[in-house]
């Protein structure tokens, strides 16, 4: 099987505040670190700290844009796959990750978290104790609906969030 | 001018409970009475309740479906668009939309409410006390995130809602 | 049964010469004189006469866009729906239209052409005979591949395109 | 600059002879050698060929499935991006091809062929001197328009198409 596995980072185009770059950046690194495929949107912000992290370890990033050309991805994105959709992408964003890990985020990682929800993806947010705001924030921990057993993984640390996501990658493989 | 001034109605795909189904009715009519175009994902439910009020008031009705046949339809849907493109269509109804009515809904609606928020669409949202639950009950009243100034009209009735879904179109037309 | 019978017409957006002009208004008039809804990509050219002939009669006229805002649209469309996919929104309205004509046309309509075949909608195309030049004139009596048993209709006037289109929507109704 | 170079390779999910078998292996063997990535519609036939091919020289393949899982992507695709689209995904393999390689194919070829041409990317074509039948060998050398100045490239083998395309990569690099 030559297929990678994909996990998608999800969260804004600017950044928070510091903790918020850090983790970033750390998710991406060890995504990468594990050999994990690193999924977002392209641009700037959450998703860029964690494109340079997955880099800085040697990893491969891919970028599903708004736009219909490629200069709006981030400088380290390696495969870049420019939709032309706007905002309408958020949905392939979803889809092609395995799993998302939610760092943040307004009303576009909203739109993400719910697309993820309704496409049976595990989720994983960064909760308020991780320094964390926005949208990941608030879902930690919650359903988005009953439609699923399992709620969103609340974490507080890049490690534990992608010590979940190695469980449900290798529960697969089994 | 000839365009017709649009209104979008979201909601889940079945009704929770009577006065949803109540709601979703009244808003159909009123919308049609008002001489708007209604505008949804053309599927059953709270979508299907709408269109039959908007049928029985004399009005239009527009379906935007994730199917890429016209089957998936109600009956009740007169212009009907098969887009194909699975739950991404979520955000085609946004787009569609001059003015977003939320009654209720799960993940599906949610994702419409974030895209409706991203594209700049007045949003107005049945509260609890309608005795509507659901992301309308949540987002009522609320903010998305802090890029807009204004927030989700929280309304009680259908024709608080449709009161409000006026003034913004004569705002536009004068 | 209260869903309304579409035809969708493509061609471009330019005008190429007064025959076109004269024929894409000629077919959108028949088509709402038939009591048929024109779908169309709503820009203007080819869109706009058809568009533009259709309320003549009295008719009515839906836009499926590019843009994400309803400003591109055309005068004379009635619904605007604008899906903000760029040129992807092609195969919307070759999903849209339960029949197609085909009025000239450039790499856009031939794209709405190839949809067309693949969701197995009937095609119907003004040939060269008919003062029209463009992909209709080319692919007009034509074969797209082998998938299909019937081919593209040629004709020469907008009467006998109306008449195709009618004779498939009896059918469907039988 | 971290970004990959990116050839499509656009042809039918079925193959039509032994000889268009042989091509699109050979094709994606040099796409790979070369350090190109190569991106296709990630499904059976042409697009299996030269999947399996890059892989044999050690390369990188990008999928975009018109499904919205991963399962359909055929076995030699490492990154696999399920758009849920459908056909209308055709648009998209354009869009992420900095060049594109056509052998063979039917309508799907044909939308993918003409959206290559809105957006403007170089397309090569496999003639009919090269063996190949369907939609290549009818637009090899050919305009699809008039909107753009040069032709179709007209190619008999694979590695007239990949010295084609490094002449477009080194003009841009420069």
């Amino acid at each position: 099987m030559y297929r990678k596995q994909m996990i998608g980072v999800i969260g804004d185009s600017s950044i928070d505040n510091d903790q918020e770059r850090k983790i970033a950046y750390e998710v991406g690194y060890l995504i990468a670190k594990n050999n994990f495929v690193l999924v977002c949107g392209g641009r700037a912000g959450v998703m860029e700290e964690a494109c340079r992290g997955a880099l800085d370890a040697g990893g491969l990033t891919v970028a599903i844009l708004p736009s219909s050309t490629k200069e709006e991805a981030n400088p380290y994105c390696n495969i870049v796959i420019p939709t032309g959709l706007g905002w309408t992408r958020n949905s392939l964003v979803a889809l092609s990750s395995d799993i998302l890990i939610c760092i943040g985020g307004k009303s576009g990682t909203l739109s993400e978290i719910a697309f993820g929800w309704m496409y049976n993806k595990p989720i994983i947010a960064f909760s308020k104790e991780s320094g964390i705001n926005g949208w990941s924030a608030k879902v930690a921990g919650k359903k988005i609906d009953d439609r699923r057993n399992d709620s969103i993984y609340s974490v507080k640390t890049a490690e534990e969030a992608i010590n979940i996501a190695k469980k449900f990658i290798n529960q697969k493989t089994i």
